[in-house]
């Protein structure tokens, strides 16, 4: 069974591996006070250009969703979110766990525009009951998102000139930034992300590390206090650098660039395939994760040499997922491409 | 100024002061657990023709949501609702509060469907993702509706049925029952919304009391506990006889239902003047909750003498709302239909 | 049976009911929102002698320091308190509901003394894992104590000066607040209450309303998103002029004083009667509380004819409590001292 | 620098590293549904002779304190605990912020006794208001606890006995656990732990893993529903098979059991060495970490070259706690001990 239903399948990158394996016996402070985690901050801000930023390394995605929205809003304010937005459907509850609400807004390929952002602000602040409806105290969106595509950067400037205007914090999820910054058709770099929101985070858990994602509050205030929070939720890793020697294996070199490269090319190598045997995709992504529909005839084919998302029945056929990673083989690629043609 | 914008604009029903003013020097313990409330509590089983439940008296509707929702369900569970529910709208957060989600489904007329509830059980059950989504745990639905519609014997059998198939409590919010038992076109009395759901609330504050909302557990093992949750909410009043009270005068001699008959039949005399003069009605109500739409022309002719709820523009004109209660008066209701006519 | 055991036995004091029997049929709107709550707001003020302060009506004591609480500290911030605080050991756990510890110190006479306060200050500000501790946020003191004693204006300067000093906000639960403005040995009034703190409250569940305490925020700022928070809670009552009209005749015509004045006159004569029997009183109580230890023997004499609160075995015999108020009848108390006379 | 001061300085025991790097590029699915995780708790539910119990992986300490508490409570419970448990004390409100509170009993030693836990129980059974306090709905104690003593069988047993009897679930933190296991006076093996609690569990963080914890249900009633609060919480890790591996490395050729009795037999060097100098030890341990007096003479001798935790002044110098582990190395102990030798 070759595996290409998601991007955390296997441990980490050889360059972190190697990395961990060799600071192992080093003596450090816990808690992420310690060398390493200081010179992972140091490679993130300079990659971000952002010197006046402030990094705090956590565990997983979900721990740094839940902890920046509960950090930042009061008790009565709520997120805005894309209805498939990870926080409102594949994380238990974790925001409402904190007491706080999802304002939940219709998606259009996994995004939501400036424009509904903006109504939203607009329909709480002339609110005629405004002290019985939950206050839009955040907004969070995702780059990619969660079905691969991106907010180009005129509609990330939209977005973030609507929340500066109604001074709501945008929080970007980037679990899978990587390969946002590295598709073919993105006109947004590091620095990008910095300028046009107020916290993002670069995830490292789907893209070479073992686990860890790298949270950069571009606007110091909303990182006032997070390490407390950090601590009561549980996501104060005692043996702390060992996030930053991953984050510093991963900032060394491009290799942060170089695996979104990889494994975007590898993905778009599927794609073509799909599109030349007319296989109609879902979604019109350039990252590493790829939509699409086979019948049932043809998904029969593959299912017992591949293992893909299998994201249920829709019209013609089942839709499927692939994701690809720095762990991809080219090789397992090629194959799977030559069976595409021969469907 | 005449106010017809809702149904909790004035005090309490004379009944209701009376019995308040006459039991003033009494002495009781507190916290609900005097003779007051023994008495209305076995009224009200009475009434029901639930002589097993258990009946839990406290100050407002909010709190009834916020504490049975918060009381029953885990913390990784959630609660159905209309996206037009109180809870989910009204409430500024309230259940996410406590920390769990709302699992709004898309309403029609104020209401959702048999099919759409199990649907939505099924998705969960079915889930190859079960462990990263949210729980429906307890089905919230209110009777009336926030529109003033109502659900029939028939739809709130299917509903129950659904719930009882599906091991999911059912809870509806009665803040206005009264109004629907006493609806022309109701088929549905207290014995049947004790027997078709596992707990409800019969609303006072806004049919009669002060304040107070009488929650009937029907089946009595979602009560365990249920009186910690109350302190624990601030929702045990000290003086808990006050409640006890109200409910007794309300539940005595047919007091209850008559003021759900009298505000009815108020309510629909307009919606008759309305339907005349060929105004729009937005939702088909037989209860006192009555919604329509003016022309800016028109309302500018009303506005002056009269006080309704002003739900915004809406295609032709604004959508207004116009509530009576045991409070309302016949002359204004006479005069309120006449300005109609002349419009 | 003669009812000593609580302040809140009865309903409310003859004038408060008269003024909502006489305001039962006005019309206003809800949620506090309306001409009574603005003229009690009004009056308040000018008695705390606190123009710029901003008062806002709730139901009930619990509900009052949830709120308060939960809306002025950060998730990772706690409550100082006395272990023997109504939040500590009466409320079910309502604050840690809202996910904030309390900090409790040890009590001496149901106080904590400014010294203690510091010292917590400070071990947090020294703690070298500061980022594992719970930060004290806010502390919460009662005048009277649970024990019916009071601090003085002395005590409370230094209190508040060590808050001031440390930026942590001094929150005063007054629920039985008249009773210590009122006692004999008292050299504290309403303005210094508004002086010497920055959030209390007014109760007037146990001095003469049925039900309501006025929250006075003597700094503004500590207002900010209250009412939201109100809402969430379901302590925003909707006919919020009832807490109006009660507290507008708690402040005609000095009323709220003349119940302190005459509960604690009472208990005082209670007090006299038991040292002169020689009867050991557990706390010092100058207001409408006593605490006194009773043999077996004696408590069999009284507690045939005399309810009071029981708070179990101690050295030497019962520890009981009498409470007086509005409603206790002076031939109750004189009948009651000639009993004691007799032990 | 030589540091002493924790047992989560260094990364991972060779062996563990070892296996992690050998399993880098398996394909498995996430979540902890891996060969890894199963195979782990199948060699865990063998070293416990308890076929029947449950076994979850999360990463650290906190986050399975909270999760376990979280998840078995209903809202009106707490916690018991010694008032200097971990939960108490160094969590920043992980507990709290979940809406429990902790029910903290005075410790000695670190530890809370039979006795004191089955009178906070009866005082809570028996307690007159009690639908006004917080109902003890589990006892967490630490195994060693903070303070490096140890509970015996006999004590165990006999708290275990008052928490069946009461039905309250017992929860065991062993965080440290094998440093308990393997004390010199221990009379516990890993089955007798599975025999006398509901729940605990077995760490990895400070006993050679990079981070991990294995949470033990001997009763799978109390696993209901935990993976759901392991989502919620952020606490589910996507590449859940890092715990699977590391774990089984621990429990391979009883390296678990070998990592304790090393670092044990270090402290006890260290100990000896002091006991032999005359220098007061703070607590009487048997494990890996060891509290003792300097005076700030002695102190100013050791501290350019050694790092200790400094738990701060005390009376006769300060209070000092030096904690060995799998990477504490031999020569350096030795050193140590000279040193301490020559103060």
């Amino acid at each position: 069974m070759i595996r290409f239903e998601c991007d955390y399948g296997e441990g980490a990158h050889p360059k972190v591996m190697e990395l961990l394996e060799k600071t192992n016996w080093e003596q450090t402070p816990g808690y992420g006070c310690d060398p390493w985690c200081e010179k992972a901050r140091q490679q993130i801000l300079k990659a971000c250009k952002a010197p006046d930023a402030e990094v705090q390394f956590v565990v997983g995605g979900t721990q740094a969703n839940q902890m920046v929205i509960a950090s930042i809003l009061r008790p009565f304010e709520g997120a805005v979110s894309a209805t498939s937005g990870h926080i409102n459907v594949h994380e238990t509850g974790a925001v409402e766990a904190t007491g706080h609400k999802i304002l939940a807004l219709p998606e259009k390929d996994g995004k939501i525009s400036a424009e509904q952002i903006e109504k939203c602000f607009i329909e709480y602040e002339e609110s005629p009951t405004q002290e019985h409806v939950v206050k839009p105290g955040i907004v969070y969106i995702s780059q990619p998102t969660e079905y691969g595509t991106t907010y180009s950067k005129k509609e990330l400037e939209e977005i973030y000139g609507v929340c500066k205007e109604h001074k709501v914090p945008l929080f970007i999820d980037g679990a899978r930034l990587s390969y946002a910054l590295a598709a073919e058709d993105s006109d947004l770099q590091l620095p990008d992300m910095a300028r046009l929101c107020d916290i993002f985070y670069i995830g490292g858990t789907k893209v070479g590390c073992l686990f860890g994602e790298a949270i950069v509050f571009t606007d110091r205030k909303y990182a006032d206090g997070f390490r407390m929070i950090m601590k009561q939720h549980g996501g104060m890793l005692a043996k702390g650098r060992l996030l930053g020697v991953q984050f510093s294996a991963l900032f060394t070199d491009g290799l942060y660039e170089e695996i979104g490269r990889y494994a975007d090319s590898l993905a778009i190598e599927v794609k073509k395939a799909l599109k030349n045997k007319g296989i109609p995709l879902y979604y019109e992504s350039s990252t590493n994760q790829q939509f699409f529909i086979l019948t049932d005839e043809q998904w029969a084919k593959l299912a017992d040499k591949y293992a893909f998302s299998d994201n249920g029945p829709v019209e013609g056929g089942r839709l499927l997922r692939i994701c690809t990673s720095w762990a991809t083989k080219k090789e397992d690629v090629a194959g799977l491409v030559a069976e595409i043609e021969n469907l």
